[in-house]
């Protein structure tokens, strides 16, 4: 006899559904503009229906950018850990983060980025949460630096903190850049610099 | 006898008046968010005395988008200025360009970048203003760029624009790492790194 397969019931894929399209329209136009209305029409539910999931806006909020980091870790993260410890798994790292919100269907950039903007200036459960998710990410982007100074690749007074700083602003450059220069070109200044910033921190160059 | 007075006309009084409504309200909550009667109600006044400035949604976006980008000149570009041409200008540039928004009342930070979000990804009217507008600033910061190349000051065999990218980039990562660690921490950041971008391009590091 064989065990019964463990499938998504009925009620998580319409959850997963529900979230997908919150993702996408954060992506495109902002988490306040997630209501249970605009989102009940968009797939195509009843408001009732959709109120069986998530009881308010701001449950949806959280949980669509939950889903958000979930999306970025999934296209970002994970996909960098293939690549060994150290400078190559720091370079998977940031080569990932340009341009993963194209790859991931999300032509409105970052919903996370797009959620900072919203909420920097209003106190409130959904700055309290935007907050702790870039913090985890800045987390993981300086122990990525760490290893590659720990592997011996970077320069042992190589500040951490201080290179992941720099590299997210290359990622944030390069969105902002794109739809100026293309994304060729926009791409090659990114890319520029960051090798610049990586050949600045070699243990050879200090 | 003395000549008239200039003074503003009653009517562009009002006009003054909606726009700077509009752009705080495009900085908290985008452009898109700018609807006639939305703004109306934010200001108190009638919905038709508001369409006798401004004709449609669009062309209050657009006048709001405008009036941004002279407040970002008149607070980020015409002080600089004042600073000799060459790095001492350039600096300024970007001294400036950090927390401008803070000094302008505009907690939301800049409307440019929120259109940037909200527009990249529709073709129309609003990206190509918006686009038009960021080009101008790339333009501008270059430029300060090419002047302390032409002082001297930084190597003659820097790119400018590459030069310009970067430091937009920290001036990107300032806005949205100052939420997460404060504005100290972040200003503290993004001056080490604009002074190690400095010193790279200094005519004696080459």
């Amino acid at each position: 006899m064989s065990a019964t397969p463990v499938r998504a019931t009925k009620g998580e894929e319409t959850r997963s559904q529900i979230l997908a399209a919150a993702v996408e329209q954060a992506s495109a136009s902002g988490f306040e503009s997630l209501t249970i209305g605009v989102l009940a029409e968009k797939i195509g539910m009843s408001k009732s229906g959709l109120f069986a999931h998530f009881g308010s806006k701001l449950d949806l909020q959280i949980a669509a950018l939950d889903e958000a980091a979930r999306r970025f870790t999934e296209a970002v993260f994970l996909p960098s850990l293939k690549a060994p410890r150290g400078l190559r798994r720091l370079r998977a790292f940031f080569e990932n983060m340009i341009g993963w919100t194209g790859r991931a269907g999300l032509p409105g950039g970052c919903p996370i980025d797009a959620a900072t903007r919203e909420y920097r200036h209003q106190p409130g459960p959904m700055r309290d949460a935007v907050i702790a998710r870039q913090r985890q990410l800045d987390g993981e982007l300086a122990k990525a630096v760490r290893m590659a100074i720990e592997t011996g690749e970077l320069a042992p007074d190589t500040d951490a903190e201080q290179f992941a700083f720099e590299a997210m602003g290359l990622a944030l450059a390069f969105y902002r850049t794109e739809p100026i220069v293309g994304a060729l070109e926009a791409s090659r200044r990114t890319r520029a610099a960051f090798d610049r910033l990586v050949e600045q921190h070699l243990p050879t160059s200090r």
